[in-house]
């Protein structure tokens, strides 16, 4: 089974960036874990800052892989084109956070991704990603 | 370890209600089974349809559980004062939806629960329950 | 045929609150006079001031009566779980109103019931429920 | 007693447009039907697609017959002026809608009318008005 | 004279809740203090989470006692049914807060309760509850 | 100077609705008593409750006439097609109403004539009309 | 092929109106030589500043002809009657406006015709017209 | 008959400030003009820049005249004090602007002020201050 | 213990304005009234109605006087700058109203002055005014 | 004469992304048929997931090109950036959408690129293109 | 040169108001230290918590200096009158703001001043004048 | 010193964009000028219409120089993503515009920066640059 990760804007920064809020752990050491963790699923890992980067990998992953786990960021708020790409690729998506955004600044409280994703977690740290892979292996 | 499972107005009908969304299986073929797959976890199960149990049993078990698994359904998107339930106690609480609220119609897209919340897990059917299990297991 | 007319909070109060403009004649008067007014049909009455037990009897009514006449009082505008068990049950439900809704404070103007109620009678006083009745008889 | 039903735009249609929303049935059949009925009661009837004609005819009926059925078609939703007829004239008024407008879209679910209507009735199809005539020769 | 206090949701945790906010003492020890204070005056106290049991109980005092004390906690900000019970008895209702509520979320600033209420008092913790009685006992 | 004034839905019933409010003089009788008042300027009065047949008359006496006085009645609040007609024509246009409407309800607050009229007199009765006569013939 | 180009309140004026805006050419002129540049095709033209004679002709042309071009003018962002009468008919219709009015007032940015146009054409000036005629011989 | 006449902030510019759009005439030169005029009517010219001044004056004219022209400037969208002022007081209020205030910003066409005026005039330049006190005058 | 009471704008009418609603006590009665009732306390006076010299005073009593009783009348709803005076000051204030503001338009139920005050006590008429000394002298 | 056509993101998926919506022709396809329509005019194709990258296409061709087609897919309803390269840039730009947008979800009846475009046309599939090139070329 | 700097309410407390935010300078230190560094420059300083006589001083100022710099406090976000005044006056306005008001409540995002004036420089402290002095130098 | 200036969407046009609204000076010409200003200090120039790779460049600059200038033109209105950048850096970040922002276009006056900006200067066209550099050399 194939599972893609996708991380958007600033996530590169988690484990430097307000460690007492998103922890102290980078991506580069949590993929590893996670891939130890389920030897038996291919997960693939992209970061960008970019928008249209994301929509780029999220078409070639969308009709390749089996699922995808998404996390955009700040564009979760802001944009329609990831949230028309979501739609539009086969494979099914997760939308997950590590805040509870849920809780935050008002304009953290719309997601334009949400309609197109078949489920949300968030509010887990680096384990918000744990549990959507099981999500995902699970269906 | 203990966790506790509230679910509040209309989730009795589960099983009944829309089979074709909300799925076949109803909490009394689901909990046992859940049980079943935790053996070391004790699961408590409740539900009401009046808000003010809900509250009751949130002040119990939010004082004497390790965790608590709530789906307050229709109360999420009006109930001020769940909302301030949840934030008084003492023991983590997950939010759980069985649908994608955040898909769904707009007033089911505020949750007077979430700001309290440990975190929100919503479109996967029963299946969010288990991953809300674990999400507190692995606290 | 079988009937069931829940009414919601301070409907109890009806003939004493405010006369004048909902006048003098209470439920228990009234609900006589009206089965001696449709002899061949079963009129079930049901008053609760408690939003849950609402929803427990349209959960009971709404899978063993042929037509329910809903009036949920103040209810009517805030409560997305009744708007559900309404939506749930088997059986037409008909939302009544003594007074005109539409005409008095906005927030009376919105209606989580309408959505999945079969029609909507309001402002006839106690004959908006015996119109509502003649239509689920099918007059 | 004299009824006078004035209906609106669009409601010349009715049996030609979506027959499977509103029907087969058209006014042209249904009226006759109605007088059959209620052979003491005159019922006149009016259809207009032209906003004026019809407070044209709700100052005329309104000063001249004992009760007026409206069914303003859109207008329901954007005719201060009609709503001002309304509540200009002697005779009662009662706003029917054969559809449930309070299920649909949202800018329906705003009346102009409603202010001024003795009472409202909506959701019963052709039976609206039937209903609606029921309520004005019980008043 | 006869004064009913009536407290909602979440009240009952009042001195174990937050103390630093609401302070460390509960209606079980405050009252009996202020029952000491007041030696002419009988006054009966009643908490509970349900929305209904608050209702049933405006109804009974409200016909019964010279006047009410209401802190509808949670229920404040949603209970378009709780502001008609308080419009709809004859004994005067002070409603009071023990926190500021004018200074919190937005989502607290607006009450069903207070445009049927004889006054507000709030932000002076359990003494709120003294001034509300000192007002109706008419100093 | 020739001068017209056009008159909006349900101001042909002035004199007979709401005597109270609007005063028990008709424009039938008016209108004379005004042209008496100006020998020197030609009055031209025209009503209708059509919204299309006001655009007309304002389209005619906009390039005919030297001035206009309208009283667009509930389409002054709704109808931007009337606001097009004021902005197309070249006689100035001066807004009235006989009730001060923005001490009304919040919609008549808006008026989508006013951004092409010259001025706007409000409240004064028939004496309205009377004050914009004077503002025209002095411009 | 049979074409019904329907203009509404105002657009009888084009050609005088504005014409630094709206071009100095009039519909008078226009729509001979748009019938001499599609000889093969029938176009009828009709305007009306009556909103009812709008839906006539609406209702006429939508069950006779093959295509309808409608300016609704003013209208369009006013009329749920034009916008159902829209809905109701047979023949496809093509919204047009002759400047760009998502570039102006915000109330001209909603229409109530688009959601049953099968397409909009906006800003080309009378161009907009022979635009919307070529889309429909090209359905 | 005494009336007094009410300017609020920066009218005192007026003449030199942007003279294209209010003209060129201060009211130094207006007010005698005025006073000719009417040589049988006690005029007291007022202005300050000062809310409170303005209140100050409105409560000693407010007992004291037959009647007030208020032009409260940029206050007349902000000021609930000045518009409490004009409620409290016993002479009648006409509220005056000099540009036609409901064609300019949105914030603008909020007044606090009608709701306590006898009438609205806006739109004529300086003549709008003559048919306010015209309409005085006349009453 | 020194106490100042700082009243705004139009409270020097009480008892001359609508003594039906706010009573036909003056200030320059009560002030004296509770003096007496309270010897041990002194007690300052000031009323403005300009809105700058009310933030003189509470600079000055902010940093002078043991606490302060404010009513800022119509200025409560519109002054950010007495909000920002009331949260810069050491003494504690209480905001008082005289009438039930909660109860009246929409623009009076939001307080700028409240997220800085200690507590709120509105509805009481002149009694509001001792209940918050009360309060004061109980801190 | 040189158009260039750009497209933005999940565009490159026509014609496999919903083709019961969007048709089965993709753009690979589309567009030489459309150079072979038009041999005299030079069609330049772009397409990119990048919002800024668009922008990039925007100010080479609209310094370069005598026309641009714009699909800037859900860039439309959330770029201010590309709206400000819109009205930057010298060349026309006519704003283009496969789908009728203003008969879809809200928040895509909002544009940025409105403002600066030259005309809008939507809902023809990719007629939308050809008509928007008929019209720049009949500029 | 001459610079006129006109502060608002509350800033009279710069120093003694909370100085973890605001800093432990008075203007009393800082403006003489301000005219040291620009000894040809000659530099009036006002502060008023009075909005007329902030209006009273721009007006003056506004037509004799050179320059303005402008520190509303609470008034900038409610003052339509300040604003007027800005527009009127002939020198150019620098709205400077010692806080980051972009970063604060949103009411503090709304400003009536900057409409008029010739920049805006916020969140540098005291050093904020300063570099408002620069720009203005610099014109 | 080091000091990176990030310039957004357009920026690059300046100097050839509306040179009447922008000024005729571009980026080219600008920044050798100010290097030649303030000789001691480096400064870095970088600009880009791609939204990511100015969240690339912040997170370069924002570990790496002393302080960062932003002018992140289009997307200041709609970029949560760059918002998050600027909070996540430690260099502070001072937001520039050259226009006067806040007396623009509604959607201008929201900036997504300002929360985590040091602080904002607006409207002095390219001194903006030169205030903001005066800015950061002198904390």
């Amino acid at each position: 089974m194939k599972i893609c990760i996708i991380n958007g804007p600033n996530l590169n920064l988690t484990g430097i960036r307000e460690p007492g809020f998103y922890g102290d752990k980078s991506f580069e050491t949590f993929i590893p874990e996670l891939r130890a963790e389920f030897p038996g699923t291919e997960i693939e890992y992209f970061q960008s800052n970019v928008e249209g980067e994301i929509i780029n990998k999220l078409q070639e992953a969308g009709f390749g892989a089996d699922g995808i786990i998404l996390n955009a960021g700040g564009y979760t708020h802001t944009s329609v084109a990831i949230g028309d790409a979501v739609k539009a690729v086969h494979a099914p998506v997760v939308e997950v956070h590590m805040s509870n955004v849920f809780a935050r600044e008002e304009f953290r409280q719309r997601s334009y991704i949400s309609a197109g994703a078949a489920g949300v977690i968030a509010g887990f740290g680096l384990a918000s990603y744990r549990l959507a892979l099981l999500s995902l292996l699970g269906r």
